[in-house]
């Protein structure tokens, strides 16, 4: 690992030596040839944005004429046989580097995030459900057997973690992110980055930075936020990765902030990214995102200005393929509309990288894998811990765990589906929509083949009563007899997650109405009127608005995407086989009407006399119940708190129950008075503790300055004096137990070497 | 007119020299008092937010113990007689001059929104209805009108227009507003200004800045913009208020932007409106925002603090009383925390502002009036018209004009209710619900009553089926009754405004909800349902998502609170003695959950492959249908288009129908490429034309380069050479019809000099 993350070691200065060295050498195309991609995209389509308006520009053969920078999607496009294509890439990297004059391989990158994105490999929960689980150790763990995968195929970097910070549930892609707390994305996000990097696979962060922040939720809409909140809110992750992570990639985001996008502005990729944070590796685009600037932002009036202004801002490798960086940009150089030093610096780091990842290297490939497992039983425990983790126990009145039953109604759309286990960036719903009748490759059960393991005495009849989209709702009747009929319901329900219109939550699936799609909630209230008490699992991929549904139902689940051992997690939550742990990393909205609306608010994003609108949402960030019970409290603040060094806070928790069980100690804090406006509660530090019955466990907390530090009035990220209100629980303050503490010193400027807010708790 | 908005003429020179002699006498005692007012608040609560919370803190013999800064709200609080009341003010005016040692009158201060807000005077249309007629002239009429009436009863400073450009249909106080796009809602205010200050009463621009950006359209709530969208869309029009208007007075919003509440901002409250507008007028607290640091945004420590923060900022008068201005600044002053001379500055100002006014003369005044008519027949005419030319006739499958029908069904809450007719600053919504059985104190009509007047042959049957509230549905049954017997249905539905929770549109009453309160749309879908052709009028404060009722309704009509005239001008209308000539100032809404959404948006803000949901709104800004018809088309693109001259675009319109009618000539643009990105549609002018049968009439229309500049990516507002597309019409461009103009020239940067944006079209 450590290799990975110091970048100042002999061997990056060796590469660095080496990258000039050929730099020297190389004519314009085979410089301008290293910072793209090719994309074979066989009969796949649309797993990129716009991806059919770019297709079929180029063939390989032309392709690699002047060597190439990377290999775009190679395992992830089309379901191939991982082994047949680690031969063809054996081969083809044979090739760049016997029949290329500079004799240089191709970086490959592909898609990883809930997984690596292949044919028959492991797939992980999403991430929301990784921030559910609060935990970044089996996050690294994760990671680090993603990667591992990887290097197996021969590819070298990963195109994840996500690190936008969720800032409205409409949006599709909220699946894809850990939260909407900066410190728990940054927190986890750093952990994946860590664990895939020990794997010897370069991460990359996307997207940087704002996207997650459009307006109304819409993908690619524009960013209205100013300043401080970008600095406050949503780069906080970013800088964590960086700094801390040691993070070897960055991948822009498709935004535009306050109407300038992100691809063209110098003063985030460069400024900020490079000069402030010292990050040294490369800037990849987004898919298409340079040509973006032209095609749909209109800041670029051709391809050349596009590559110019996005190669100027900080970008050095244009992905999937070479739409400006190629034909355009060399004519802008050649004209002398843009620098060559641009394109130096550029191919600079891009020869680096190789050279870090030993592809400058002389000594040959020990040739590719005879066969692989990409779904190893290690694989499958840490997706079995990890989805037993995120499951969230949102209300209960008692009728969970199942007591042996004697019969069940297993009814909704995602009851017998295993497609609802999955992601949008999952192999089975990111590719295998397009090739009907290919199998998944992965062994996954549904919620009803695992219930029925589960609970083998248990009589289970099951219908689906309608499906996750549409208004037919022909087949709710059928459901709702078994329901009457039974001891107890089990309706499961929520998204099928789908790229670009293909689903209901995913890229591109973005929503104007949080109510669960189709006629969900009907089927719900059907069966709730039955009179049968009624568990509600959400298997979905965004929090939606089931207010309803905690004051109607006698327990709800919620699940994001649980992955290829959801089903089982979830049939053990509802057994009791699994004592639910998982907390909420988004606030249960209260509607979409409401949005956008986050816990990090000041007193005035909340209710108010001043507005006759209530903004309670249906629970808080932080929220989740458990079989169990636990006390928790804060039992001592250290003396000398202070802007300086921080606090360290004490919370004593006890398993105050019966059996043992999972806490996520969670510690929020609030700056009282404040010279600009701060949230009425923030996370300042969390840690998951197991349990056994009647155990305590003392909980040491240190918040580092620059998780209390905020954007001052004069821009300068300061700690301030004062009162410090602070609790443990939810992010909903208590009506006592709030303690005070004085942070006492100067105003605080809080430098680069304080700026690393993870504590201890982060690899 | 000339000697308010010429503030370098002889008599201010004097006044200044006045003023300055007056100060240096002064206590700090006496300096405070001219800063802030007294509120003699009655019997009346609430018509300010947290008014309670504040009440009772002086009585009237403390507060001009050392002289008194303002009154607030001496007609405009309880229902009184203004005769006895000017008596009264005439009394108190002459006891500070008498009595105080340095003899100086309060300046009185009044809400005037919708006309003054006083027991018996004339309520005009609300803003949002001035916006929908597109009448600079008129709205310049009306004000000239209100003024008359204010200077009269001796009140010298009207707290009005609101210039705060709408960005979502969920806020409560969009009916105070004048549209959504920058320009019309300043070349409208800017007339207002003008019209008020020609009467020799001194307008407040409200509330500088950016209070109508708030989250999800709730009041107060924190404001997340960035400098760009605050520069190119949030500030033109104080700008244009400022420069072009002459404005005298400006108040602070309540916002917080980007964490810092304006309050408090001294970049915005001084650097800006002083040092770079010129402003030399005074800036007034919106009620109780001073204190608010210190209680609701919580960046002050105490009310010392906060008044420090706000004077220091540039906020010469507290409003309405002295919370922070009087004891707790007295101290800070003292104690050295606050420096005096940011107290003599504000003093300065309020002198210097009371000197103009003609306030430090020793003449004696003509005494109070014996009698006064605050509602002549000359403002019924300017309530009149205003109101006939805003009304918006939205759709129409030619049921209307109502022909002589044999029979007409007249249902719903607003169809007999003259509170229907009025804003929530309207002294019928604002004071009188405080007062049960006190009469409205003005002559007005309800829909009912206009109609029967209109159409004295039909038979009008009426049962109002709901409330504007509730889910109460059991009146329904009788007006589908009444409507299923008769030959057309007019449903009269929308809103009651209010303040504070008191109404479903108003200050502090906001919604998440864009659908018709209560009942109302299962009304007018019960009563379409019943075959009778169904004509829908709805009264309301916002643009509600109405798009369904476009498709079942007969017709459509939209009136935004249209005032004491706006009976007969809505039933004028129905009847086709009025032709509509209103166009929408605002987007007519798709959904809740679709919003923030207005038409100023760059490509990525609108429909796009890259989101599954659709931004379309059920009708576009700018939107109107006649009872006749006409063509429109850009004739001529004068010569000589530049960045440093701007374009001046000739249009051609024909009334292509049988009778006479107002066209509201509307020219847009959109800049192709730009270096940010920009909207796919822009008003750029327009102008309100009468034509009779057969009338063409060429409209020059002047397109000054500041209309044609945004902030560039240096941060210096600037007009970019290029392609720019023109059409006429409304803010949908046509599928054909757009002119291609070449913008010549280098990147002018606005001075300014140049930077006023109004025309010819505004005086």
């Amino acid at each position: 690992m450590t290799d990975v993350t110091s970048p100042t070691s002999r061997a990056t200065a060796r590469a660095a030596d080496h990258a000039s060295e050929l730099l020297a050498r190389m004519t314009l195309e085979e410089k301008l040839a290293q910072l793209v991609g090719f994309w074979d995209q066989g009969d796949g389509d649309a797993v990129a944005p716009l991806q059919g308006d770019f297709a079929g520009e180029s063939t390989l053969e032309a392709a690699v004429q002047h060597g190439l920078g990377q290999l775009t999607r190679v395992y992830g496009t089309t379901p191939v046989d991982p082994v047949e294509r680690a031969a063809w890439l054996w081969a083809f990297q044979r090739r760049l580097v016997e029949e290329t004059r500079l004799g240089i391989p191709a970086l490959v990158h592909e898609e990883c995030l809930t997984g690596l994105a292949a044919w028959r490999a492991a797939t992980f929960p999403t991430p929301l459900a990784w921030g559910a689980s609060f935990d970044p150790d089996l996050v690294h763990e994760m990671a680090a057997a993603i990667g591992a995968s990887m290097r197996e195929l021969g590819i070298h970097q990963g195109l994840a973690p996500v690190l936008d910070v969720v800032r409205d549930p409409r949006w599709g892609r909220v699946e894809e992110c850990l939260g909407e707390d900066p410190y728990l994305v940054g927190v986890l996000g750093t952990s994946y980055v860590t664990g895939l990097q020990s794997s010897g696979v370069h991460a990359t962060l996307k997207h940087f930075v704002g996207y997650s922040a459009s307006a109304a939720g819409r993908n690619f809409a524009p960013v209205h936020v100013g300043p401080r909140e970008l600095a406050d809110v949503l780069l906080p992750p970013f800088e964590m990765a960086v700094l801390d992570g040691g993070v070897r990639s960055v991948m822009n985001s498709y935004a535009e902030i306050d109407g300038l996008p992100v691809a063209a502005d110098p003063a985030l990729l460069t400024g900020l990214l490079r000069e402030q944070w010292g990050f040294e590796g490369t800037v990849v685009a987004d898919y298409y995102s340079i040509a973006f600037l032209h095609h749909l932002h209109d800041v670029a009036g051709d391809l050349a200005d596009a590559a110019g202004q996005a190669l100027g801002a900080g970008i050095d490798v244009e992905l999937p393929t070479g739409n400006a960086y190629l034909a355009p940009l060399a004519e802008a150089v050649r004209t002398g509309r843009v620098p060559e030093a641009h394109v130096d610096r550029a191919v600079e780091r891009v020869l680096r990288q190789k050279a870090d990842l030993g592809l400058l290297d002389a000594a040959p490939d020990d040739g590719p894998p005879a066969r692989v497992d990409l779904d190893t039983p290690h694989h499958r425990d840490v997706a079995r811990r990890l989805a037993e983790e995120s499951v969230v126990l949102l209300a209960n009145d008692g009728v969970l765990p199942l007591a042996a039953p004697p019969s069940i109604a297993l009814v909704g759309p995602n009851a017998d589906r295993v497609e609802a286990m999955f992601g949008c960036y999952a192999f089975a719903n990111h590719v295998l929509p397009q090739h009907p009748g290919v199998p998944v490759g992965i062994e996954v059960a549904t919620v009803r083949e695992a219930l029925a393991g589960e609970l083998p005495g248990a009589q289970v009849r099951h219908a689906s009563g309608c499906t996750v989209t549409g208004d037919d709702s022909a087949g709710l009747a059928e459901a709702v007899e078994l329901a009457a009929a039974a001891a107890v319901a089990v309706v499961v329900v929520g998204d099928q997650s789908g790229l670009f219109g293909r689903g209901t939550s995913g890229e591109g699936c973005d929503t104007d109405d949080l109510e669960l799609p189709g006629v969900q909630r009907l089927l719900v209230e059907q069966v709730v009127a039955t009179g049968t008490p009624t568990v509600l699992v959400v298997l979905s991929g965004r929090p939606y608005a089931i207010g309803w549904a905690l004051e109607t139902c006698a327990a709800v689940v919620q699940a994001f995407f649980p992955g290829e051992e959801g089903a089982p997690a979830v049939a053990g939550v509802l057994s009791g086989r699994v004592n639910p742990s998982g907390r909420l990393p988004v606030t249960l909205p209260r509607s979409a009407g409401a949005q956008p609306y986050g816990y990090l608010h000041p007193r005035l994003g909340g209710d108010v006399e001043v507005s006759s609108v209530a903004t309670q949402p249906a629970l808080p960030f932080g929220h989740g119940l458990s079989y169990t019970s636990f006390e928790r409290e804060v039992v001592e603040v250290a003396d000398g708190a202070s802007t300086r060094s921080g606090v360290r806070v004490t919370v004593r928790v006890t398993n105050t129950g019966d059996r043992a069980g999972a806490d996520v100690v969670q510690l929020y804090g609030r700056d009282v008075v404040a010279s600009v406006t701060r949230p009425l509660a923030q996370l300042l530090g969390f840690r998951r503790v197991v349990l056994a019955p009647g155990a305590t466990a003392l909980v040491e907390l240190d918040v580092p300055p620059a998780r209390l530090a905020f954007t001052g009035r004069d821009g300068t990220r300061v700690v301030e004096p004062g009162t410090l209100l602070l609790w443990t629980g939810t992010s909903q303050p208590p009506a006592g137990d709030v303690h005070e503490v004085d942070l006492a010193g100067p105003v605080h400027r809080v430098g680069l070497a304080d700026r690393r807010v993870t504590t201890t708790r982060c690899r």
